[in-house]
């Protein structure tokens, strides 16, 4: 009987595709965003929906209890039971959703919700009554036209919201997410973002304190713009998520260079198209997700960058296309320069346009330092709803 | 203590986002495809990567033992697990790979490979030869330009793998996949692609016969052409996956109807920004995949087509654009007609672009039966390699 080729302690046996994370990079991640923070005084919430793994989710949160961001119950209820006692969870809230904020609630966990309609503020109020205890939630700010939320102005809506989650519920504050920063290029654009991300949920607050509605909270973020913040007074805390791995996009934006970039796919060579320059792996839009994030960008990276077995770029060779479980790889468009001369068995790992979406095809890390081919940890990451 | 809003009984109660499988759509897809195919006197070995589910595969397969396809070990491993014995693992082979194929095979599993050149040749003749069984492989042949495999003309190359198979090894066969058929339109174009595929791989195989070789296997595939193919003479088997479920992009090629489409994702309105004919869902880009292969058809439907929760369409409404967790629901451009009257709370089912990336967002089917929101069933699936 053969041996199973899944040694998991290195890149060389790793069996492929497999997520690969770089710790020693998302550790500097981490350092960065958080001295920024510090200097401009204010404290992070990290959002856990990109990371969906309690080792990350422990090395991010300012404490192991918290505060954190997250953007489904089942984030909320894997990372409660891992200890943490602070979550926000940030997608606005259904009321057959309620049950499950109380249950986790009664649980000893400080779970707020987020929403922008009276409705909704109505359906809190009903349930948090009929519980006989106040669920606090955040009223989302549209600071940028991009999604969700009430807009900065709009006096008459927040405090009727205000009013509504007065007969029961409990107002905790005001949040919004720069999701326009994306489409910003350009420091003084993104800083443009950060101050208007700021301003509107700062302009929500006034509004709702001047109806006599306690607003402690004042949350904003998106990792552009928090990594280009320069002035969040009156801001009590900053959100932010992809940046604990960073990926092509950011990137792309400049919030980050390439060699920032925490994650990538480990994929072997699998055969060659030679006379069209094309190089087979085992990893397609299975491993590396449809996201195509950077196709409206400057640079179009295609379905990932790809990188050497240790994560050196080889320039412009990118994922031209992906099919389930196929990718093709090959020079960018236009480039110039050779193939690299890679044999079938041969490995390479690929960075990826989107963090989120990406590990979101995988149920583990497998954890590298720098420079280094062993694997010293898996850590497992969760999915689902 | 609050009763958690989980009961699975019902469209009404499940949590949402989640997805639900029409099995009486899937039984009339099956039903379609065997029937075309018994009358051109060919069988099938159905693609089990788009459902990745016993209970599926049970339906699709013609025998609970085979035969099948997959696109990873994790396939091979868990039907295998669950009884299928006649499997084909349809993309090229790395060597690293053959210790778990010689595994599975000593297992019992008649577990067949594909490759495209005389380096994964040699490596499984020589892996072969050390096991002291032959593992038998299909040589894949390019029929439209479009990814891997032997060019159908290019003998030099078939003799050599061949040849090189010999030495340990099995040759079983040639296929080959008409994934260039997604680009075609018509009936007069997807027969020529089906045409097309069968000469490919007919040419290939009288090469390798007049070489000496046996060549018993005749395998063609994808779903557009298995659906226009009108004369497989010579072919000994089928491979189609997506039509177990049908998509999005198989209704714009025009092989199946919208009222086709098996798989949907039930979704919850969350809000409104009414003055831009916004309605929010809870499902984003995670439940719905980031996959937009309608982009490039005649009807571009957004991240998918809105229903109702019953599964009838709504016409012109579709996911204009998805955030990880927040879905955008708008007419479609240029398109007149009213919103729907969604309420926050409300319940829709969203068609997908494309079943097997949607697919896999998700680890179960919801089971349902056409005109009832009685959930039958629950199905797991599984993701991984």
């Amino acid at each position: 009987m053969p041996v199973l080729s899944d040694d998991p302690s290195s890149l060389d046996t790793l069996p492929t595709p497999c997520l690969v994370l770089d710790a020693d990079r998302m550790d500097r991640n981490i350092t960065r965003l958080r001295g920024h923070l510090d200097g401009l005084g204010v404290g992070m919430r990290p959002h856990l929906k990109t990371a969906k793994s309690v080792e990350v989710a422990q090395r991010l949160m300012p404490t192991p209890q918290g505060p954190a961001t997250v953007s489904t119950l089942q984030e909320a209820r894997r990372f409660a039971e891992a200890g943490v006692r602070d979550i926000l969870y940030a997608v606005g809230i259904s009321p057959a959703k309620l049950p499950e904020i109380l249950a986790l609630r009664a649980q000893g966990v400080d779970l707020a919700i987020v929403l922008d309609s009276v409705e909704q503020a109505e359906a809190v109020a009903a349930a948090s009554r009929a519980a006989g205890t106040a669920i606090p939630a955040l009223i989302e700010i549209d600071c940028d036209d991009h999604r969700s939320g009430v807009q900065p102005g709009d006096a008459v809506r927040l405090r009727a919201i205000g009013a509504a989650l007065a007969q029961g519920g409990a107002l905790r504050g005001v949040m919004t997410h720069a999701g326009g920063s994306y489409r910003a290029r350009g420091a003084a654009e993104l800083r443009a973002c950060a101050d208007a991300e700021r301003d509107a949920v700062l302009s929500a607050a006034r509004t709702l304190r001047a109806a006599g509605h306690d607003c402690p909270v004042i949350s904003v973020g998106s990792t552009p713009t928090a990594h280009h913040a320069t002035d969040l007074s009156g801001v009590t805390e900053v959100r932010a998520g992809v940046f604990v791995f960073f990926d092509l996009v950011m990137a792309g934006i400049g919030i980050c260079s390439v060699d920032d970039i925490a994650l990538s796919v480990l994929a072997t060579v699998i055969g060659h198209q030679r006379e069209k320059g094309w190089i087979l792996v085992d990893a397609g839009w299975m491993a590396m997700s449809r996201d195509r994030g950077t196709a409206k960008q400057d640079v179009d990276q295609g379905y990932g960058l790809v990188c050497d077995r240790d994560g050196r770029p080889y320039g412009d060779l990118i994922l031209v296309d992906a099919n389930q479980e196929h990718g093709i790889i090959a020079l960018r468009p236009g480039a110039s320069g050779m193939l690299p001369d890679l044999a079938v068995g041969d490995r390479v790992r690929i960075l990826p346009n989107h963090a989120c979406a990406t590990g979101a095809q995988h149920d583990r890390y497998h954890v590298v330092r720098a420079g280094s081919d062993t694997v010293e940890a898996v850590w497992p990451r969760f999915g689902g709803w």
